[in-house]
């Protein structure tokens, strides 16, 4: 197998996932300003033109990253981050795409959109009222999530998944893109606290600065 | 089984799957406009308050129309609206989530912050500048995807999956909802004329307008 990835979010959640598993298929390290996700050899990865892609032992690419989280789980169940059995598995599948929709993607529009943000993802052009109406979004529904993380130590209760996974990744992202945590969101500082010790999550962080070293972020 | 929903497009998704697996759970449609899904019994069933809302044999509620239906796939894998492999399931799951982010949520975006939209979703704030550029953001996204549609009549080529359910539910909703058809999309309209002809979708829009006239949508 072998991942093509990039310093950003979703990236990162594959990464932590491929650690969770202890695979290591080989990396390739992609550098997005250089403009190499729109050029022919990566949109035959993607025709989206996005990372990560993973491409399988059978030649098969697969980009979306909690579907190729989907997939290593397939391939490899044990230590489990989405569930053993059909509720467990809709449980954390439930929770992820509601962190998805109503937190990943506002915050990660509320970064695009902006002066700074477009830059980097052409051909968007800014939009900085949408931008700030996205935050607004992100922070509206975040409020809600803190209430719910009140009381418990993961998103899924008693277990650590998948969903714990990416809405780490993009509260991350919000804090270094300008849209840091409302101090009141206690149960969200208690559960970010919490995750980050995690071992995978701390091992995955400092791999994390050296792919940004590569990838010129840095 | 018991499926709480109403006249909205991932209800809508969802109705179609359940036809297409010959499941037929109690329904109960919701009045949104009641303001029934924002009390506490519907609470207590997705306490992000939307619809629809999947309560299983096991008394377990799942919430989120894609995660509902990988349910509906795992009780009950025939006909297979996901795959019967690893590299199927994966192939559908990328497709669902590319369509799911970057055409059904900018679409829905598209209606929700225009002034009529807002209306409707309380306590989201109308934000006309915002939905334009949600619309652009849909229009740009169904352009790349007319390309990849053109010469195949399936998103996944060569069998019909969730991701054409989840994308025709959403062109139907931004036809609605004042997002039409560039009349330059050949591969999209070529795509839309044979996906309605499908009988478990043509069963759905005769279900689908009676579920519109139960709650008070027509």
């Amino acid at each position: 197998m072998k991942l093509y990835c990039s310093s950003d979010p979703h990236s990162w959640i594959v990464r932590v996932c491929l650690m969770e598993k202890k695979l290591a298929p080989d990396l390739e390290v992609i550098v997005t300003s250089s403009g190499e996700t729109r050029r022919a050899a990566h949109l035959a990865r993607n025709p989206f033109g996005q990372l990560p892609v993973l491409e399988t032992d059978g030649g098969f690419f697969i980009s979306e990253s909690t579907v190729i989280c989907e997939y290593l789980e397939e391939l490899c169940p044990d230590p489990p981050l989405i569930g053993q059995t059909r509720a467990e598995r809709a449980e954390c599948r439930m929770w992820m795409r509601r962190i998805d929709l109503n937190i990943c993607v506002p915050i990660d529009h509320g970064f695009r959109l902006t002066r700074h943000g477009s830059l980097l993802f052409p051909p968007i052009e800014p939009a900085p009222d949408a931008a700030e109406t996205m935050r607004d979004l992100a922070r509206t529904n975040l409020t809600w999530l803190d209430q719910q993380l009140r009381g418990r130590e993961t998103v899924c209760p008693d277990r650590f998944t998948l969903a714990d996974l990416v809405l780490l990744s993009f509260v991350e992202h919000g804090i270094t893109t300008g849209q840091p945590l409302d101090p009141r969101w206690s149960g969200i500082e208690r559960w970010l606290i919490r995750s980050r010790q995690r071992p995978s999550v701390r091992e995955a962080i400092g791999a994390l600065a050296e792919t940004a070293q590569l990838s010129g972020t840095v």
